[in-house]
């Protein structure tokens, strides 16, 4: 068998592992990325980049067509075939070639093939094992969920894969899942002219963030034309005909019929074939990582990404990419000091939802003394300039013990651009009483944070 | 003579004067806001809310024609007769009834009129005598400044006041002046079908911005075929027949016609004709402030917003507002702790400028150990999805003694929402270490602070 010795393997070449692959190439140390598919990732090919690029043309549409001087020059339908191509382009119809020359740049050596561990610091990718003298990391991040309902696997479903790079528009969606990618997918295809039913098991819609976030998701889908059955199981799917209709059997007795069924129930780990029983690890489980990224009892192994579950988060991958590599390169301070639900995180629906740190029922529950305080998103003079009557709601929720934002969820056209300041506000722990001293520049719409400090002093 | 008494007399019911008239009034005291002209003042009638009206709809129709999908459903040119409509909506046809409401509901006694001082703690306006128990606060802004040209004056050139609010698109637009004002209407106008020509005295436009952005700026006006003449100074200006065409000389001899001439070369204090030798100041200068913004030797008399010229900015004149409010209240600690010219500032041309804190100029003649990093603005995935090639430069100036931001310029397209969080940034001083926890999320435009730290760490 042929062998190779590196510093460093990484197996999984998506943004984490790019992330920290680059880095600790840069600083010296021979690293090597294992991956299986495609460079780049979920991320780049079928999840967060696909999505967003069949999502922003309808949103500007829509913005186009309420402003007054533009919406005089806008006639007909968003141009579905055109936004396909572009999304084709966004991923370079599934094709890595543009992906691995950054790779070379660095210096890292690309294998490809299936990596699994072959014992401490071994990897064996087919016929070759390759050697880590410092370091090996899992970054395979994760798949999409296949809920146990009889008849699902058998129908065919889309999972995230298949909706975020489909050449053509199905004419009737079905979509079981209510969390981010089902609404994302949601509103995509129904404004690239899908009929679409979603279907949420629990009581509603980003059942993680603040109730009046799924609120306005679930009005501005209805305004879309998407169906929405919350509450409801489903307790069959039938699809007799492959490529033919399918049709969901709910718990209530009804059905609902469609082209395509979107499964977006979830995520698991991407680690059952990665050959964790060969160091004691259990396969198919999220990675445990301490805040080094390390797993513990193996001081060679390293879990970042959707892989141990910190936050299943594109940007939370890369950054516990960075401090992995800090500690890698031996640096005996860095640490993950942000991670789990607190993480950011935007939803590129219109209107989009961005949040940060707690909830309110989150604050709560970790025992903070909260304050909260919620503002319309569009009461700012600046928000004159976009298209009206867009709505949502801001809200900070503060610990008013100390006076210091611990968590921040706007709702509304583009306030995706919006997060970073809350975040910076949230973990640079910036109290309230500085906030004053940050003053957002008139009229941009981000006076809501003068709204916002407004409220709260008015008590 | 007419007397009244109360506890606060405002003079300006501009923003800084609303702002502070509103949250004294909610106190308990008796005020009352005298105005000659328009309730809600320049900025609302004259100034940043028409300037936008007139710049966000070409904006948008420039980033619907970039964007496939959209771009399809886009024919013709900007509607600039809705413009216009929808500018009047936001400008209320110059009535200010719908702000009259407001300071009813708040209690605040509106006096109109022209206010002057009658001395210490007296106020005239026409007949009456107004009694201020506690405070004058002096709110009245600023005018358009008119350099010494001989025939400027009796040219009758417009200035910001007319520009916002011309019913009509002159054919040939001149502009005298290469700074805020200067650059947004020229682009305009531009946008709504004049041939703009612009003059600046100095080297180059937006000149108290880090020269990139002047740079990206001219070539964006340059692009919407605006000429630009920079580094000239006018000599005459001759308007022989009102109403028809001004002729403007250059110092190189060159001559320059227009349909009309905008006077866009900075600003001068309303405060001329306010009374002021009466208690013992000089009229028509800036009146002096302390960071309580009192006058100095007058611990009655107030001076806020542009009247005082700390910065000539509608939200830093409602900063200094809620400063004097505190401490006409009774607020021992209250200051005003920003100010200047590092306060935030945003140019609404497209690209936008965005900035905060010092310039990489301003932060050496400060004597501080400067690192300055600059990255491209679309250097990031979220920028695949706003149009291709909008361009820009973003750029944190480090102060690297302390590494703690002190500066941040952004150009491009929309980043005036970006500012946001290099305001909470620099004035909250988080450092640099904190920055990267402070994770922007995937794939956010906002990830340009992940390229810009790195770029900093790469050193």
């Amino acid at each position: 068998m042929d062998e190779r010795e590196f510093d460093v393997i990484v197996i999984g070449a998506g943004p984490a592992g790019e992330v920290l692959a680059g880095r600790l190439a840069d600083r010296g140390h021979a690293t090597a990325i294992v991956e299986a598919h495609l460079v780049g990732g979920e991320c780049s090919f079928y999840a967060c980049m696909p999505s967003k690029a069949l999502l922003r043309p309808a949103e500007l549409l829509a913005e186009s067509r309420r402003v007054p001087g533009v919406r005089e020059t806008v006639s007909g339908d968003l141009d579905a075939g055109a936004v396909l191509r572009r999304r084709d382009e966004v991923v370079h119809d599934l094709d890595d070639a543009a992906q691995v020359p950054w790779l070379e740049q660095h210096g890292i050596t690309l294998v490809r093939g299936h990596g699994r561990l072959a014992g401490e610091r071994r990897v064996r990718v087919g016929e070759e094992e390759l050697h880590a003298r410092r370091a090996v990391v899992i970054a395979t991040g994760s798949d999409a969920a296949m809920p146990p309902i009889p008849g699902l696997a058998e129908a065919q479903p889309w999972t995230n894969r298949a909706a975020t790079t489909s050449p053509t528009v199905p004419s009737r969606l079905l979509v079981l899942g209510g969390g981010v990618v089902g609404v994302e997918m949601a509103q995509a295809y129904a404004s690239l002219g899908s009929a679409v039913t979603l279907v949420e098991g629990g009581p509603r819609v980003l059942a993680r963030e603040e109730p009046f976030a799924g609120e306005a998701i679930c009005a501005a889908l209805a305004e879309h034309g998407v169906a929405i059955h919350s509450g409801v199981r489903v307790t069959a799917v039938a699809r007799p005909q492959p490529g033919g209709a399918v049709t969901l059997t709910l718990d209530d007795g009804r059905e609902l019929i469609g082209d395509e069924l979107l499964v977006a129930a979830g995520r698991r780990p991407a680690t059952g074939d990665l050959g964790l029983q060969t160091v004691g690890l259990e396969p198919g489980q999220y990675l445990p990582v301490d805040d080094r990224m390390r797993v513990p009892g193996h001081d060679w192994l390293y879990a970042i990404g959707d892989a141990n579950r910190c936050a299943l988060l594109t940007h939370m991958g890369k950054y516990e990419a960075r401090v992995a590599s800090l500690v890698i390169d031996g640096d005996e301070t860095a640490r993950m000091t942000q991670s789990g639900p607190r993480s950011p995180r935007v939803i590129f629906t219109d209107p989009q939802v961005a949040a940060v740190g707690l909830t309110e029922a989150g604050a709560r529950e970790a025992g903070l003394a909260v304050r909260t305080v919620s503002v319309a998103t569009d009461a700012t003079a600046g928000a004159s300039f976009v298209g009206r009557s867009t709505g949502g709601t801001s809200q900070l929720v503060v610990d008013s013990t100390r006076d210091v934002v611990v968590g921040a969820t706007f709702v509304g056209y583009e306030v995706g651009e919006w997060l970073q300041a809350a975040t910076i506000a949230v973990v640079g722990e910036v109290p309230i009483e500085r906030l004053w001293d940050c003053v957002p520049a008139f009229p941009t719409r981000s006076e809501v944070w003068l709204r916002l400090l407004e409220a709260y002093e008015a008590g």
